[in-house]
């Protein structure tokens, strides 16, 4: 069993906003006045999410990056952050980071909570943004058609991780790409940011959107290293954004095509002649 | 050195968005159209603010509680709740205790973040509002001549995790105040909830306000237990609204008054004949 996704079923049986949208997507969508709201709340954990030792003020950083990738997704324009943040054993470089990541993308801290405790540290953020297009993107807006693209390069946090000194910051200081998402907000049909593995974070796009099968092509995949293709399709932490498209429609910001969105069949993700689902150990799963 | 002070004094001088209020208060304020968003973010720690062993059910209820206390004092209608929770050993029961809690004041999940960590566990949420009065109460609307008042019973807390059977409950899942806080909105001066001590967070209030003193009668205080006042005015967790009005006015909810508010002089808080200050110990500081 996964006691990640069984906990998520439990929550699902609770009283959800609609603009939970099920628990399926990276952010809480709420209309508020004239305004569209987007939440989003992710959690880093010392020994899970990074390593022991880590500088703190990359763990800022990333704890910051990664909800606003959420939002960018959601072509969402920053409001500003709130943070949790457990005292631990560099506090200083964990505000200097704090500090980095806020003024490159001018994002105004809101408030938040400072704690003490035990063990392993745990921080959590939580980021909001208003809607610049409505509707919003989400994961379920893939129709049959479309081209499926990514930006970017796959794989690149992955040696970084490993210590690969030219991809450190790909690791260490992930790129939220909030002008990107707002750019195509208006033109994709499905939008998600790859955090956990492009196959997986496929797989979940193509099974969110309705009567729609994923078709991707291996050559055509954006990798850090060809020789290792398949880690690199399947590590998570790139935070590229992930969307379908028409195909007749110019982009504006670079990306790769790298399949086409057909009706369904029997099977929601192919890779070439391979049929792929959740077995196929697609990606990053939080256990 | 008081790290957690220290850790806020540094965010202090990040970019801060106008409705962090300084981050002297309990939560951010967003002006959005003819609306207004309140935001607030608390955590828990497991060995910190409840004990290894604790019915997770009562964990999941205190985090929600508390934060929606935050909203109460504010006078606002809670919109929903994101959590941040890192799984433990008895997830079936922490759900068990959301699902009451939601129930019980009738706030529907937005939306969170699920993570694995070994060690203690900390919990974190992120509650949000809408304001149903402006300008919204704040600690720094305290003016001379003010009466000073709290709701409920002070120490009931501290006797229920002493172990106090009759009091159990005022620990575990104490109740956030929130039809309360909306009908005081537009009445009162300052209001904040109680949750570190009432001396402490008049000291708070007091000095967040603009050229006040408060005057506080020891035999007013509404205590748990009479032959442990003192205790009971510095322990914490008992989430009473405490709050300044105008003493003509009948006020629309239980409420006892416990002294005035008068113009500044060199002491911002007297308790009857003394003179009060932080080095007094006047409540519950997160070291």
């Amino acid at each position: 069993m996964n006691r990640e996704a069984d906990f998520i079923e439990a929550l699902r049986a609770l009283p959800l906003h609609p603009g939970a949208r099920g628990l399926e997507d990276d952010c809480a969508v709420i209309r508020f006045g004239t305004e569209t709201l987007i939440l989003t709340h992710d959690m880093l954990v010392e020994g899970m999410h990074y390593r022991a030792g880590a500088d703190m003020a990359d763990v800022a950083w990333k704890l910051v990056a990664t909800n606003l990738s959420d939002l960018a997704a959601k072509g969402a324009q920053p409001i500003g952050v709130l943070i949790g943040h457990m005292l631990g054993h560099d506090d200083k470089r964990f505000v200097e980071g704090l500090g980095e990541v806020l003024a490159r993308y001018d994002v105004p801290l809101l408030g938040g909570d400072t704690v003490s405790g035990d063990g392993p540290k745990a921080h959590g953020l939580t980021a909001i943004g208003r809607a610049t297009h409505t509707p919003v993107p989400s994961r379920a807006g893939a129709k049959a058609g479309d081209a499926i693209y990514v930006t970017g390069t796959l794989g690149a946090a992955m040696l970084g991780y490993e210590g690969d000194a030219r991809f450190a910051e790909a690791f260490n200081r992930p790129h939220a790409l909030l002008e990107e998402g707002r750019a195509l907000a208006p033109l994709v049909g499905a939008m998600m940011d790859v955090s956990d593995g492009l196959l997986l974070d496929c797989w979940r796009m193509a099974t969110a959107s309705t009567f729609v099968a994923f078709e991707l092509e291996r050559e055509l995949m954006p990798v850090a290293d060809p020789a290792r293709r398949e880690e690199c399709l399947r590590w998570g932490d790139d935070y590229q954004l992930l969307f379908t498209a028409d195909p007749q429609i110019a982009l504006p910001v670079a990306a790769t095509r790298i399949g086409q969105v057909t009706v369904a069949d029997f099977a929601a993700l192919r890779l070439d002649e391979d049929i792929l689902t959740p077995a196929n150990d697609l990606g990053y799963r939080h256990t």
